[in-house]
């Protein structure tokens, strides 16, 4: 464990960078772009997982698992979607490898070529909408409301530990709906499944909202968005949620047969979050001290470290380390009780508080004679000593406060960190400056976006779904504005 | 819902591939040998995994992930390996397509091609201890107790659902150890926790043994494994569990400062289970009816069935129903209460037989009167009518009837075809004319065994660990041996 790293002050990317590696939560791997998830971040990681995944079982989906790849032909059958997903992407074209010629290894035996290439999937709307194709009758098959736990690859050029690598991991729902109003409705349940899950248990605010066009998913209608706010001041986007219209029905010739006796295109979505969660959880909270994790995604809630010189005194001490252990995990909380000789408290203390376990206890002989225990809390770094007396009901409240107090720190600093502006000098003094969320009037133009972007790097993060309408000027051209939308950088 | 299928005696590989798509669980793909899995078989599929995955963290186990890519380079490093997996697998050589010339599609930029061609992963061994290297130094860093569910890519030419298909899914463990003790002994473990599940989970009894050297993981040093019995007589390999020895960890120099201080390569070994374990269970159990499942893997386990002719019988039915549901549901028992109007009660019935639901419930006005219900079971088709009083109870014990039933029923088979046998013509006429697992001697040598297995078709498929040593001869050589060994036909 080490704390040789710098400051968010100093260097946050490198800030950023040191904590997923020093945490033991990711790390690069000998294949460019793509990450190792160790153990410690693949338990957050689980976490995540079970929790939506009860979430959309909760809502009446259902798991499936659709191939790995996908014929290259499939890409080009929605126009928008081959733009988009098409181009950065890994191309299996062999299937065989063969001894090279001087046996010192292992070569692409040429014999062995496909004669069609296939595609890693980057996103499954093209296979998928294949299957369905023979799914999907009669208005009795409808809806279909299907997930997928995968891994996708996107061949990025620049990558960085969960918040872009070549290879991720997600989630992609992908619905089907005998009608338009359905499948938005399906949409935004989604869309609040997922701010619901960045805010109870990421302890992260999102804004909810629609995408510009220009930042909408390749074959989409129209996506919404989640999006939220790193402490550099800039935004992050969590999760989206994309009404796909016919689009795909119509690419994959899906039709069904209507209550009425129509035969009709099929109605769709799809919606996603992935590994990149972990990005904005590490980046959400963590200070400079290490890892800051709410309570309620954290592998360990709370760790117990004897403090002791004799043998007879662990002995001791274990006794009633086991007793709150004991009280703690009837509770549903997950303790570690970390009594291993080889390393000094010290070291411990700073090893968890570096991997960001919310609640640390440390028992010594004066805890044993006065039935006390010492109470860390990581998020605040205070600590106070309490009775043993009733200690699983004071720690699981001490856990609440802490996932409240994440969010609510994360809350005000967004709100510290959102701008309503009006004049365009101002906007590129915010944007240079300061940072954040930047709400600002848009005259709704492709291009004037295009140009705020290219001469700002400023992009429209979210049209917030709960804009109240408001006459204004465009920030960048004058031109009459209903509404604000949130500029900001973004990863 | 169709029962035009052949029954097992007329066709037992077209009845098994006919059941899986037929019963939902699974279907070809447009990429030819990768399979969709479908939501009903998924959800059997996840319960298989929740159940190992906890027994593999109750013994010590972490999850973590590592990349898709393996570089071509890393196959050679293992010399035996190499052999067995650096063949047939699914090549990626480039890494970005474009708009063909014709507009019309999309092909393979050839400015994208890889320096290093990389290869979807067959088995994650070289790059899981390539990445070991750095996370071991010392032995305060070992054991090191790996768990990653996964895909996987062998490209295969014959294909079959669950039993061989390009891309599958599995959990691949991967252990580094101090000692080869350790080591040993972790395989013994892992090996005890795979019969355990398929014993008490897949009611699939279960021969554990060692493999011979023909039969053995590329690479490693032992193999054990997990055998069963089909209902044609025909083995399967359910789960492997290797000894790897040092081999990995001098391919990858991977070494520890031992406790004495000195510098000694890691032991390692690695085990899996894919969705292969779909094709045993449903091959195990299932009749010329359809699917039968095991109460504990089945996604339903309990169907409630109104019958009524009026609406208002309905209401009265349902009323019933849920509260059963309600009781059941408190104990942990699956239900689906399926009051669909659409479907008839005998299409429904015969839709859940096929589809392998432990138990059906049917409530008609006469069990209204007389407060009863009307209980099948899927296993031996036999029907009873039921007092409502105390359902939950008398159903709890049915399912676990129905669980050992389906054990005992398939070790009586097993039993029923286990053959002692001493001459090659009676080994001969067994293979030829009944299948079954053939307990012969063998004078331990390749040769034997090659030739037995270009003779017959047949494999040792384990040398059992609880075998009584017995002195005899070998059944094709005459030479003398020391055990009988288990022969088969597998798939």
């Amino acid at each position: 464990m080490a704390k040789d790293f710098p400051t968010r002050e100093e260097n946050y990317t490198q800030w950023y960078n040191d904590l997923v590696i020093k945490a033991d939560l990711a790390e690069n791997s000998a294949v460019r772009g793509c990450m190792v998830i160790k153990p410690y971040g693949y338990a957050i990681w689980e976490k995540m997982q079970s929790t939506l995944d009860k979430m959309f079982k909760d809502t009446g989906h259902v798991n499936a698992y659709f191939p790995l790849f996908i014929p290259k032909s499939f890409f080009s059958r929605e126009a928008d979607h081959v733009e988009g997903f098409a181009k950065e992407c890994a191309v299996v074209t062999h299937y065989r490898l063969k001894n090279s010629p001087d046996g010192k290894g292992v070569v692409v035996d040429e014999d062995a070529k496909l004669e069609e290439e296939l595609i890693i999937r980057p996103t499954s709307e093209t296979i998928i909408w294949d299957t369905y194709k023979n799914w999907i009758q009669s208005y009795r098959d409808l809806p279909l409301l299907v997930n997928q736990w995968a891994n996708v690859v996107r061949w990025e050029m620049r990558t960085r530990l969960f918040l872009r690598t070549t290879e991720f991991l997600w989630q992609e729902g992908h619905t089907a709906h005998a009608t338009k109003e359905e499948a938005i409705e399906e949409t935004k349940i989604i869309l609040n499944i997922y701010a619901d899950f960045a805010e109870k248990w990421m302890a992260l605010p999102v804004l909810k909202g629609s995408k510009s066009p220009n930042e909408r998913f390749a074959g989409a209608v129209e996506t919404y968005c989640i999006e939220s706010l790193m402490q550099d001041g800039k935004a992050l986007q969590v999760g989206t949620s994309h009404f796909l219209g016919q689009n795909f029905a119509k690419a994959f010739d899906v039709k069904f047969l209507s209550k009425e006796n129509k035969l009709e295109y099929v109605w769709a979505t799809s919606w996603g979050v992935s590994t990149r969660l972990m990005g904005a959880l590490i980046m959400a909270h963590s200070d400079d001290n290490g890892l800051v994790l709410p309570p309620k995604l954290a592998p360990i809630q709370v760790v117990i470290v004897p403090i002791y010189k004799k043998e007879e005194q662990l002995n001791q001490i274990s006794e009633v380390a086991q007793k709150i252990k004991k009280s703690l995990t009837d509770k549903g909380i997950t303790v570690k009780y970390d009594d291993r000789d080889t390393f000094k408290p010290g070291w411990k203390f700073s090893e968890y508080e570096f991997k960001g376990v919310p609640v640390r206890l440390a028992i010594g002989p004066r805890d044993l004679e006065n039935n006390t225990v010492e109470v860390a809390r990581r998020d605040t770094l205070e600590k106070e000593v309490l009775q043993v007396t009733d200690i699983e009901n004071k720690i699981e409240h001490l856990l609440e406060q802490i996932q409240n107090n994440l969010y609510q720190k994360a809350l005000s600093f967004r709100e510290d960190n959102t701008y309503a502006v009006d004049t365009w000098e101002e906007f590129k003094d915010i944007i240079e400056n300061k940072g954040g969320f930047v709400l600002a009037h848009w005259d709704g133009t492709s291009e004037t976006e295009e140009k705020i972007k290219n001469e700002t790097k400023t992009t429209i993060r979210t049209i917030p779904l709960d804009n109240k309408p408001e006459k204004g000027r465009c920030i960048y051209t004058g031109k009459p504005s209903k509404q604000r939308v949130v500029f900001a950088k973004a990863y």
